[in-house]
């Protein structure tokens, strides 16, 4: 094998050694329990989907998509998100479920990276769709069940910003009319959260200075409850009304729930995923540089599977979460028993028995170990039950 | 979206719906507590690798492997098995471990189809590598961790066939020399199980009458370890004998164990996994007409990582072990709290008991159900919150 590439692997592909391994199982289980708890019913989908249908309709762009050909000269993808797929099993296999539906997943997706040295291009999510629910009910459900699942994983600080895209699409709308180039550059900005940029954009713009400062002004529309009155005050059309509305509402069905201690509402937040058609939501944990889980309603994907349904869900990004909570308590927690020829078969007996007794109990013949101090190191503790050894 | 495609995946792909998916979930955890038991330790690596590296190393046929371009123009694999990127990762980054070397994964892996209606293309594989244990010890112990793993899922009815490459290859040498295509051929046959045209190969060598006998008695040489004995008269070289001995001690090791109701010898098994070197063994449960399981010891995978140690392991085809166990057990355990707007708080206390009390609840607002009654009865229970209901 050519020496250069040998222990090489592919542009952000990592490998999942066995200490973050059980911090990943760990969090996962406690994550699926919760999902589980509230009666969401856990499916998979293949990694590999048809270009054409689950490759298009995800928001993932082009450039990150992992395509391929199959032997039948059909472009493949490998899954850039599970919403997409779920929606293609909501509107075939699962078309005459019972409504409202709750599906939930766990799995890798993949986004190719164009450099070196960054994000992942492979990581796992965990997540929900509640499919069939229209109201701020099932927007509440969601956000609460996202909000007691992190905290059931012993991640206690942590925020969840809602938004609502309908307010700012509506609010540029009032102010920008038809200048969808002008409104691309502002949502842009917004996205990639440089509120600088932003600003000079509005600054540069050939605008009433009454509109300018209406749109700067939108930049502090974030915050508890209080925001919603400054909210109603900015954008006094019809659909921006609305909008406030179902947050205040959801706001009230939070605190039932009462998870309104973590969630914080922002009326600029616009997330990656323009499937987005209502509320939208992303979380936080202090101690992390990047988003922790993200979600919200979209009234169009299922649609384009000719579904006429709403959903709303969620994703945890996995391997974050178990940075986030940076959990060191997991040491190597097995015991070795160590036999040779005479002793194989009664050391079986022992390991069984600690076994039973709830150990991890790796039994080893003494003449395969290369060091035996250095072996027994790596372990809590160590049985020697060799003929010539003391069987403690 | 076109129409024609909407629905479909690709060749081979399939998408497991909630019924299975819990089914498979259980039987995936089973396995992974007896493994976790004998003190091996679960790891993971990612899906996409170089075909420099582990694409080539592994045994699947060049037409069977999903290839892909990367943006840096390498050729990328979907891994079609979890050895060789064990191998990889024990030569590089646990190259310092102490051994012998305890490592356990679950995950699919990817092998691409040619025709429709057949074999998954996707499949999930549970499995251990045992490195650097050279011993018939280690050999005892991957088999009997794939024993006891399968009766903890509550598989009793499986059979354990296991041979010896070793055997086989000396065996031919001895009669047909250097014709590496008659070897070929039969070795062929032999893999297919494909044992009329093993016969009829014979038949038409030009061979002696006594050497042509010998190779049909090969066929004979299966069952209990009372097949041994006549393995030895059979082919008195060396190299057998030493294959026969190594399979008495390891019949012996089993026993002590407890699993040898479950194992048979057969002397001309071969594997489909070209890198096995020494014992190898297939599982079969009699009610699944596809193979349930494999392994054996490997010398020369690890080398070609520049890593010189032998192992031995096992994988475990998860989705075929469900459909042997065929546990229909699994109905839907879910409970429902059904609200309305008055009662969404004091339902959301309901639900948060009866969760403490272990069950999967649903909380769902009525207005949103389109068919009440259709919805409780995919439910094992409902309690009617809402103020009209009886509050039961």
């Amino acid at each position: 094998m050519a020496r250069r590439l040998m222990f090489e692997k592919p542009l952000g592909m990592r490998d999942t050694l066995p200490f973050f391994y059980n911090q990943k199982s760990k969090v996962r289980e406690q994550l699926k329990s919760s999902i589980l708890s509230y009666g969401y019913s856990f499916m998979d989908t293949p990694f590999l989907e048809y270009h054409e249908t689950v490759g298009k309709v995800s928001a993932t762009k082009e450039q990150r998509l992992f395509k391929l050909l199959d032997q039948q000269g059909h472009t493949l993808v490998l899954r850039p998100d599970m919403t997409a797929p779920i929606a293609r099993v909501a509107a075939s296999q699962l078309k005459d479920a019972e409504y409202p539906l709750r599906l939930a997943y766990d799995g890798p997706v993949f986004r190719a990276q164009q450099a070196e040295g960054g994000k992942p291009a492979q990581f796992e999510q965990v997540g929900t769709e509640l499919i069939g629910d229209h109201s701020s009910y099932g927007d509440a459900e969601v956000i609460a069940l996202l909000a007691e699942s992190l905290k059931q994983t012993g991640l206690n600080d942590f925020v969840i910003t809602i938004g609502h895209i309908g307010y700012v699409k509506a609010f540029f709308k009032d102010l920008l009319g038809e200048d969808e180039e002008t409104k691309g550059i502002l949502l842009e900005h917004l996205y990639r959260k440089n509120y600088v940029g932003f600003r000079e954009q509005v600054k540069m713009l050939t605008l009433a200075e009454e509109k300018k400062n209406a749109l700067l002004e939108l930049l502090n529309l974030r915050g508890g409850s209080e925001v919603f009155s400054a909210s109603k005050s900015l954008a006094r059309n019809q659909i921006c009304m609305q909008a406030v509305n179902e947050l205040k509402q959801l706001h009230k069905l939070l605190s039932n729930y009462g998870v309104e201690e973590h969630v914080r509402f922002d009326f600029n937040l616009i997330s990656h995923m323009n499937y987005y058609t209502g509320i939208l939501f992303e979380g936080y944990a202090p101690n992390l540089g990047a988003l922790l889980c993200n979600g919200g309603r979209y009234d169009t994907l299922l649609p384009s599977f000719q579904l006429n349904a709403s959903a709303t869900g969620f994703a945890v990004h996995l391997e974050r979460l178990v940075e986030a909570l940076d959990d060191q308590e997991n040491g190597d927690q097995r015991v070795s028993v160590i036999v040779d020829d005479d002793t194989h078969a009664s050391g079986i007996e022992k390991a069984k028995e600690l076994r039973q007794e709830g150990f991890q109990v790796l039994l080893q013949h003494v003449d395969q170990i290369p060091d035996l101090e250095e072996f027994k190191k790596q372990l809590k503790e160590s049985v020697d039950f060799t003929s010539k050894g003391g069987r403690s």
